[in-house]
């Protein structure tokens, strides 16, 4: 029984992959400071074993036999995302994934450096063979699967995602929000907050805003008994679907920018801990891909945390913790503050798009090879000024400098971003036709409905469809910025 | 390189290692409730990548290979503990792990159900099935190691331990306390406790109870850059050496069981901290065995932590983190209470030993054949009357069911105990005699230069020699059981 073998194999790679996940999660909450190195020793080690195995030749044979057995339904959908899997692990030869590990964490390493001193100039090199690389990369998984370049990119995060899908919905988008945004930014301006962002008292204590996080966490529907809530440097979702790990950090003077996250990372825990338990260990078993991730944790977060609805829910609660009332007029200035900016990840739902549409473009010029690395700043000015009205023009640190994403060889991973936020938009929409009464249901408290809906259409189906296919079951159409318009219409227009 | 092979390997164990420590460590402290099964799974494979990559019969050849290569001292040292390690590893055929990992599996889970209804009937025949299994390991190992069967078993923790040194020692020993146990409490009966051992105040909180074993901690040595204090259900030392896990558990009414229990930790920390880092992959790099490990922890629980001393400087260090003064003479009492009772883990440093001696002399019984299962409450309850004046005739779960070690299958780790507490005495009378103002260090705070005779002695050896070589190496002579039986006299006679 090849399928059998398959089904061993993904029992050792899931034991990795736990491992892995909960050592990540761990290094950034518990580890000793002085732990790193060791840890970075024993994750690489852990990485190597996992990609040797899951890799190995005799894996393709055991494909190709099962794939001639009598399966199930279930069976032959883990062997479909298996096989997937499968290809997109080894369609780089061994040899080119080293040398490109190698110019990917010299580049990481020196963007940590530069980064701080804005010194493009001796990044541009580094970045250039990244990108030469990733250029090389794109042409290799091009080939293994019949896809145009970019599409090989955007499949190892979302599979089924083309250009050809997304571009026109983008550049509908674009229009509409550079037209948007200053007529948001107007209505904002008559409408300002009358009461500061910040404690009466001086300060909420950490230890109650993490009692207000933890209650609105098990409101919304985490499993209390699958996972935790720790703090850490920059907020995550990890850990594993049976012990999700989510973090937060706290500033004392005002609670919102840590329960806003607190909801966004339960967002994700929510997708993880709703996973199809059976096939857990097979690719089958885990999330789609990243915009279907993001979807679910911008749901949380801005479908239903910024809702005004959610607010006459959860004032009393944050009144109840933090001990000081405050007013849905006082708040919600704050929730949907709009401001344009020149760093994607301080960017609020409304000009955030604007920013990933910039680099969705830029990057496709790069992996063509249609823009140099050298021309970056350049282009990436022009783009801010026309998008956002702001100029980069001598600030690559907060230009094309700002993310990890390109340093780190990550091309076609950013579209996920808006992707998630009008595939969440696009589902509140879905949700609204189903259950007439969600705001009424948020307004009280009450997810189950709602979650009961996004577990049976999405989170229970695993990695059984793909990106594009998830989105028109689950939500009955296509991708369609129409959604996240009128969202953003309704509540910022 | 066959040397450099064998490296290699060690690195990959030694990721498999620190992946399954790190867990277990995050199992008992943070890991949600509903996370059991999943983790239990996955270290259950990762254990089991561990076995099979190191047993790989191509290590043997390895290790061939590398012993006719030129090597450094250091290099050769790491081969030798590296044949002896894949030595034992290796003698039982994975046949009969599987059966005796089937048989321990099954006695344990109904040790848990049965021991809780005193139902030794119900659990004999179980148990009587691991010591069957046990009797066929232990001579397995001992043609395989050409040992007695017995030394073979023991061989697995404590490398050199043959009962033909231990036995007469025990012996000595046994007869000593059997005498000494009623005159020390003789003694006790003469300057009971004047102040009862609870706070003033009604609560000592556990918030300010870690800070002082943080203190302490830090104090006696520990590196807390490379390490961390959490809370369990039982307390335990874990993790890694980079990246230390000790935990302790409080009670509000007192501080002294935590505090006793943070330092008893804080010795197997100090010595896992002290471990020499360049071989930290290899076996060589790794602590020796469970008597040394067991004689650190004692080491400063007892020789330091329980010495008058100590409290001299302690007690402000309590009254600054607590608010309360303690006295010397309203402490020791309680620092140095002794009293018969059933069960081990409970048991003082007087009387432990007992608890021990009588557990080793049964088990060789046991594994020879001349003592069956059916028979050990009897054996046990004269065994404990004889030293202990108690009897256990109508309550097996106070007797041959309070441990897990027999029903999980450890035969010949007992001993290791009492020769901890031994050799931790043996180091204190070693460490007099260079540092004769020991004591005066110790009232002082100052634990720099005990910590240093011990890193250069004992830590830094990692497991370079045997047992009984590195005790005879660290403090001049073998095994003595004079040291401890002159440090009880002393402080308790």
């Amino acid at each position: 029984m090849s399928f059998q073998k398959l089904d061993e194999l993904c029992r050792r790679l899931d034991a990795l992959d736990h491992a892995i996940a909960i050592l990540g999660a761990d290094e950034a909450t518990h580890m000793a400071v002085g732990g790193g190195e060791a840890r970075a020793e024993a994750m690489s080690v852990l990485a190597g074993m996992y990609h040797r195995q899951a890799t190995d030749p005799q894996v393709e044979e055991w494909i190709g036999a099962a794939e001639a057995e009598e399966l199930s339904g279930d069976q032959a959908a883990a062997l479909r995302e298996f096989r997937r899997r499968y290809v997109n692990l080894t369609c780089l030869p061994a040899e080119f994934v080293e040398r490109q590990t190698r110019s990917r964490m010299r580049c990481e390493q020196l963007w940590r450096e530069l980064r701080a001193r804005n010194d493009w100039a001796g990044f541009a090199p580094a970045l250039d063979g990244v990108v030469a690389m990733a250029r090389e990369e794109a042409q290799l998984r091009a080939e293994a699967l019949k896809l145009a370049p970019y599409d090989a990119m955007m499949e190892q995060y979302d599979p089924g995602n083309r250009v050809a899908d997304i571009a026109p919905v983008f550049a509908e988008l674009k229009a509409f929000l550079v037209d948007f945004v200053p007529r948001a930014l107007a209505v904002q301006a008559e409408r300002l907050a009358k009461r500061p962002l910040k404690a009466l008292s001086g300060a909420y204590p950490v230890e109650r805003q993490r009692e207000l996080g933890l209650a609105m966490m098990a409101a919304v529907g985490f499993d209390m008994t699958h996972g935790s809530l720790s703090i850490s440097h920059h907020p995550f979702c990890g850990g594993v679907p049976t012990d999700v790990r989510i973090t937060t950090r706290y500033r004392t003077g005002e609670f919102l920018s840590s329960l806003m996250g607190v909801l966004h990372e339960t967002g994700h825990a929510l997708y993880e801990q709703g996973l199809p338990r059976e096939w857990a260990h097979w690719p089958l078993g885990k999330a789609r891909g990243m915009a279907i991730h993001e979807s679910q944790s911008l749901f949380v977060e801005k479908q239903i945390g910024r809702n005004p609805a959610f607010w006459r829910w959860a004032l009393p609660v944050v009144e109840q913790h933090l001990g000081e009332a405050w007013t849905l007029p006082d708040i919600l200035p704050h929730v949907h503050h709009v401001e344009r900016g020149l760093i994607r990840v301080d960017a609020d739902e409304v000009t955030y798009p604007l920013h990933i549409i910039l680099r969705f473009e830029l990057e496709q010029e790069l992996i063509s090879g249609r823009l140099a690395t050298a021309d970056l700043p350049e282009a990436w000015d022009a783009k801010m000024t026309e998008y956002l009205g702001l100029s980069t023009a001598d600030d690559p640190a907060n230009g094309p400098m700002q993310d990890v994403h390109w340093p780190s060889g990550a091309f076609g991973y950013f579209p996920s971003y808006t992707l998630g936020a009008m595939i969440a938009s696009q589902q509140w929409a879905a949700i609204g036709r189903d259950i007439p009464d969600a705001d009424a249901e948020i307004a009280a408290g009450r997810f189950d409905a709602i979650n009961d809906w996004r577990r049976e259409r999405i989170w229970s189906q695993g990695s059984r469809w793909s990106t594009p296919e998830l989105i028109t079951r689950a939500t009955g159409e296509p991708l369609n910025a129409e959604h996240f318009r009128r969202h953003l219409e309704k509540r910022y227009g």
